[in-house]
């Protein structure tokens, strides 16, 4: 696929005055607990907070939004941020939305669907093939695609967290991003090193099953089998035929960090206990790195807490110290 | 004690013009968990993600912001939030502060005061016993006193927190305030009634050592002795001599409900597993009398969620089902 026209600072400041209406200026607190860990000062960017619980709100509204005043509905695949995000964004506008989800996905992202009014739709047991029938809807029902990531609009609306960021810590020497399908960390890296060219970018991922990780090591997209992983929401492909993310990501990470599970679930509880907030796995990862002493020693350091829907009864178990057998058979 | 003057809307308006700068504009949700249990709907206003985990620093703030130049230093006794609140509002204007605790006071209030540089002075078993210190640091050494609740700029700076609910919620017919002093009620109740006179006003406190609660029983300020309560940020006496917040009260509120210590646990309980925050006794007590059907059967309910700072390990046992036995030998 010939690539996408890479979004810039000034497609993200049209973004950031776009969704301004739609979306939260999330708040952004320094970490004592964390500072003293890691040496230096660490800030936690509260986006488990924006509406929707995650920061796929910004991606999905500043697509939206641009669509055509015709657009019959809209439609995604997701492992359920996006998704959630897309039926929010979609009743804003009063359009028709459906949602393709995989099995994999927990009933609590299916119902919080449900509840924004968009249908939800389970097909497959990967990203992937939901992907398929949300194609199979754009072709034959007129449906307009919003991807989770792999698409300019999208990542320019991630890339209005990274803003919101560089104007909380200007002087941040490391910025520890979740890193999935690509589309958060594209857009935060790009809108971050366009305002402060030496910030160090890292990507955090889970060991199981990490596509983009894969990707990255093997030059180009590639499909790995998906995994069950604490960090849910960082799982799914980034499509063979990616056209965007892969080269921002290619080209703006400066390391790369895979977590364990029990790494994730140490971040899920230090941010529990010390920092009073309850986030999702995929949210959990930067924090994680810190712990495990897997990021840069150079600071400030600026985490985007990015989602905060987790079960809860999978959280009260993490806290409680179970840490869950999420081994395939 | 001649009555002082009581803050209105105009004064509200002022506070909030003032303390922009230093406080944050909370977040408020819809709650379908809550709105599911009451019947109507239930909305909740995020303070205790406020700076310091409090609405205490927008009382601080107006009080501090409107001190003459010359003033040496603050200092106030406090359970614990506008203590940290105070230390904070003083270091951002550059004023030395102490602050007069009682032994009562958790370490990890006393700690979060003394990471904001100020001094924490432990005295006696009551808050009324540190109040004597903080007047004593005033005649002799020149301090400004900032009450934590009897004082019309404190009562002014927490009418702020009423103003933004009444701008989230236009329709609101029940507000249900955690009630102690008096501080609170007495700001919220006055901003929201003087833009929506039919609202309903609920205090809520614990059955254990309520002196506001036994104070209008009894028709004037009076003393009861201090119990430990999970909801220990509404601890402590109003003051003999109280000016302003008990006429305040006495004269706002239409409702007053009292909450055993395990309808304060099931508050707790419900807002991790169902609306995800963490929030301490004294913050969980509005949606406890929910889930006790205490509150009046009509809305919309808009509860504030005061504050944040509860020990998390405390927490982390009454999320296993635990309730810990707070019975004085």
């Amino acid at each position: 696929m010939t690539e996408a026209t890479r979004p810039g600072l000034a497609a993200f400041r049209a973004a950031a005055a776009r969704i301004a209406p739609h979306v939260r200026r999330t708040f952004c607190d320094p970490s004592p607990a964390l500072s003293d860990r890691a040496g230096v000062p660490v800030w936690l960017k509260l986006e488990h907070q924006q509406i929707t619980g995650a920061f796929k709100l910004r991606g999905a509204s500043n697509a939206i939004l641009q669509l055509p005043a015709d657009t019959v509905g809209v439609t995604t695949a997701s492992t359920g941020n996006h998704g959630r995000a897309v039926a929010h964004a979609a009743r804003a506008r009063g359009l028709r939305a459906v949602i393709c989800l995989s099995e994999l996905v927990p009933e609590n992202k299916r119902a919080a669907i449900r509840a924004l009014g968009a249908e939800a739709r389970i097909i497959g047991m990967s990203q992937d093939e939901a992907f398929i029938e949300a194609q199979r809807l754009v072709r034959d029902e007129g449906f307009a695609l919003i991807p989770p990531f792999d698409h300019p609009h999208v990542v320019a609306g991630q890339g209005t967290l990274g803003l919101e960021m560089a104007d909380a810590v200007p002087d941040a020497a490391v910025v520890a991003i979740p890193l999935s399908g690509g589309g958060l960390l594209a857009g935060v890296a790009a809108a971050m090193k366009a305002l402060n060219p030496r910030i160090r970018v890292v990507g955090v991922s889970m060991e199981r099953g990490a596509a983009m990780a894969a990707s990255l090591r093997a030059g180009h997209p590639v499909e790995i089998p998906e995994r069950p992983t604490l960090a849910d929401s960082l799982g799914g492909g980034i499509g063979l035929d990616n056209g965007l993310t892969f080269a921002m990501v290619r080209d703006l990470i400066d390391d790369l960090v895979l977590l364990t599970e029990a790494e994730i679930a140490a971040g899920l509880r230090h941010l529990y206990l010390h920092e009073r907030q309850i986030v999702e796995g995929a949210a959990a990862v930067g924090v994680g790195a810190i712990l495990a002493g897997k990021l840069p020693a150079k600071g400030p350091i600026i985490i985007p807490l990015s989602g905060g829907n987790i079960d809860m009864a999978l959280h009260a178990r993490i806290m409680a110290g179970d840490l869950p057998d999420l081994m395939e058979p």
